[in-house]
């Protein structure tokens, strides 16, 4: 185990990189644009900005700047938290008696548990700097409100999160987080929103769903001046933010000389995997390296590798603009059965175009495998990983082991997104073997790919 | 905000201490010795080491080694999570508007959540150096279950730890921690012990205390010849195991030239605020400097400031050694509406001397005040924290006030144990205004009180 590379490699605070890298400006092919769901036509800031925040909604459009100055007050924050770590996994790599050299970015040293703090300081400064007075937003197991609320809380912003009813009876732990940090967490649907008061007209005991608390965040922002909503992945935005995970690993590597052979990240909306790439498909588009890229998506939400690249709803309630990703339909849900989060239909629009372009790779992991990954990291390197990140670890541990087959030393790096305090419903269900798998059929997902608007895809 | 002193301080991993250090080498009058219940004679190692590891007996008797070598697999381990950061608290203080300079060490950046994995992993290591298979425990909320549980796994020993099983039902969260870590987590009174039958057939429809579990992991223990029982705080060896966080903050304190005024710990049993703390307090026992030294403890449980220096049992069971500690009688337990940890009845030894002597003050909060002081440090520092640690927080919050009032910039430094992931229940509590603050009246201590052994009290 000995070695002169740290366990740990930490950047000194005056090291922590002071723009944002947009990776849309390298592309060749640009993602496609936002479009209207009614006529088709690309959205102007002039139609963004009544829902989002006017700043946001320029390094939304803007796909040829490669660098974002980052805010100074911005920066103060990061310091709260930043730099991660970027961590040799010698202890990982002992268990697996592999000549690989593994490092994770380990984001989850906060206490929002994940990465999402890095966009949602961002979006909370651009509305404090435009004047309002607070933000909306939707949250279902409550990661990104949380992120969203201690945000808030810094900047002195009203935090208004519209928290699926059956997550915020049956998970009361993230919801107090979010109250401890000064957010209102209203419970969806409720009745502060006419969309609310309509579906629960119409349904008295429903217990809520994403595209519900979507739509009502969505209401409570447009309805009042005030307000701007705002969103934790999938938008180009975010991935801009969330590049600071990559610039940062890619820092350290420098220091100590290490290029790695292998990125791996997980893949819901694409936050962590757009951000943490980004920098280094940077390379790769401008031809100054070549690294194997890895989307990991559960079996049971296959958007990359199962779902079809097409302009659909961002939303299950088909009130929001339509972006162009790869999708399995507006409609498609998760198995019940599915614990280990990243359950978003679709995919960020960049990373939809770059794996199109053939920039990286997906592959598809059933999730008992996943906490088998999951419980091997938390035994040897000691953190109790979020079951989303485990994703990418069952990935790079199963390069690892392919290494110790062939015997080359490959260096495979992949981000540890959180942590998973809040999952142990999940955890009991491994630990009991009472996890099942479930990948959806095809005809499942043919059918909800019927479900595609005409619009934008002719 | 700006100034040459960055946010965290971190040590290299080749500056983490090799050494742990042994307070009561430097102290006049030594702690007193443990001593059996039977005829109050000084407990011998032999007559120790049926019961806990021999090495750590070794380490438990030595009032005179200053210094001992940590062995070289727990210094690997340690570089898995330490050094722990040295934060300036720059947000706090802003929001305080203080002239003070607040530090804290931040002890709970691992899975475990708070300091305990720093003993936790020393006392697995010479378990597995003698040989043996395995150790037993017992855990209330699961704080101490969890650290040994990652300390077992990571050298492979069977953990076999005695939860309390109001705790194991209603707090099934850490449990699921423990079970993921290979630990085996049972609900006590269990069927496994005689102790635990016997209570069982009295009493089928108890919930279970700490006493039993106590009795229960014991007797697992010393009945069975490749096992031995582990204990989390009080202990003198404890203390020297957590002596790492004082030593890691005296030295960063060294690279920037700070010279704490004020030093401050929370106090359940001991182990935090004696492992912060000692390195400081061997610099006054050697007169080489001089500092005020405070441990917080609830008012709700409150050994130090109005309990009595005194022998007592260290458990409700009274079947274990005789300590010399502050205490409220080990029949004393704080009332059900006390949320914030620390409720052990006695103080370790060390302390207990350390404090009779003079060498440091002791405080007692109520429990809303220590919440109020969690939430506002949760706010600006961005950590959730635990609330035993949040004892120490308000304390250091209060002086710094008073630095405001007085216009002094007094350097207060104190030990953030630990991360309140686990405690949501207790922040419902006073998010929805429901905390009550509960302190034992003169009568309930005194009744308490007059259940001491009569052996060593004389």
């Amino acid at each position: 185990m000995e070695s002169k590379i740290p366990y740990k490699i930490y950047l000194t605070e005056n090291e922590i990189p002071t723009q944002w890298y947009n990776v849309r400006a390298d592309m060749k092919n640009k993602p496609a644009p936002l479009i209207s769901p009614a006529d088709g036509h690309a959205l102007s800031i002039e139609e963004m900005n009544p829902i989002f925040c006017e700043e946001l909604n320029k390094q939304e459009l803007d796909d040829t700047t490669a660098w974002f100055d980052i805010p100074e007050p911005v920066q103060q924050f990061y310091r709260m938290y930043r730099p991660s770590p970027l961590v040799r996994a010698y202890f990982l790599e002992k268990a697996l008696d592999t000549p690989a050299k593994i490092y994770y970015k380990f984001e989850g040293n906060n206490t929002s548990g994940s990465h999402k703090l890095n966009s949602s300081i961002a979006q909370a400064y651009y509305a404090k700097a435009q004047g309002l007075k607070g933000v909306t937003t939707e949250t279902g197991a409550g990661q990104w409100g949380t992120a969203l609320s201690m945000a808030c809380a810094y900047f002195g912003l009203d935090c208004r999160v519209f928290m699926v009813k059956v997550s915020y009876e049956q998970k009361p732990f993230r919801r107090e987080v979010m109250r401890t940090y000064g957010a209102h967490v209203i419970p969806s649907p409720s009745m502060t929103t006419e969309i609310g008061k309509k579906i629960l007209a119409d349904h008295p005991n429903t217990t809520g769903s994403l595209g519900c608390a979507i739509s009502e965040a969505v209401e409570a922002a447009v309805t009042n001046p005030d307000y701007r909503y705002v969103l934790g992945s999938v938008l180009n935005q975010v991935l801009l933010h969330q590049s600071i995970i990559g610039l940062e690993a890619q820092k350290a590597m420098q220091k100590y000389d290490i290029r790695p052979d292998i990125i791996i990240g997980c893949a819901g909306g694409g936050s962590n995997l757009g951000g943490f790439a980004a920098p280094f498909i940077g390379e790769i588009l401008r031809g100054e390296a070549n690294y194997r890229i890895i989307g990991v998506e559960p079996a049971s939400c296959p958007s990359f590798t199962r779902g079809k690249f097409a302009y659909d709803f961002c939303d299950t309630g088909m009130i929001c603009p339509l972006a162009k990703m790869y999708t399995l339909g507006s409609q498609f849900i998760p198995s019940a059965n599915h614990a280990g989060g990243l359950r978003y239909h679709g995919m960020s629009p960049i990373l939809a175009q770059l794996y199109h372009d053939g920039y990286f790779e997906a592959c598809a992991v059933e999730q008992s495998s996943v906490f088998e990954a999951a419980t091997q990291f938390a035994r040897t390197e000691g953190i109790l990983p979020a079951p989303e990140s485990s994703h990418a670890i069952r990935v790079a541990i199963d390069e690892a082991l392919k290494c110790k087959e062939t015997g080359e030393a490959k260096t495979i790096a992949f981000n540890l997104t959180g942590t998973g305090y809040f999952d142990l419903v999940a955890y009991q269900q491994f630990n009991d073997k009472t996890m099942v798998d479930v990948i959806p059929s095809d005809e499942a997902i043919a059918d909800s790919l019927q479900h595609l608007p005409k619009i934008g895809n002719n």
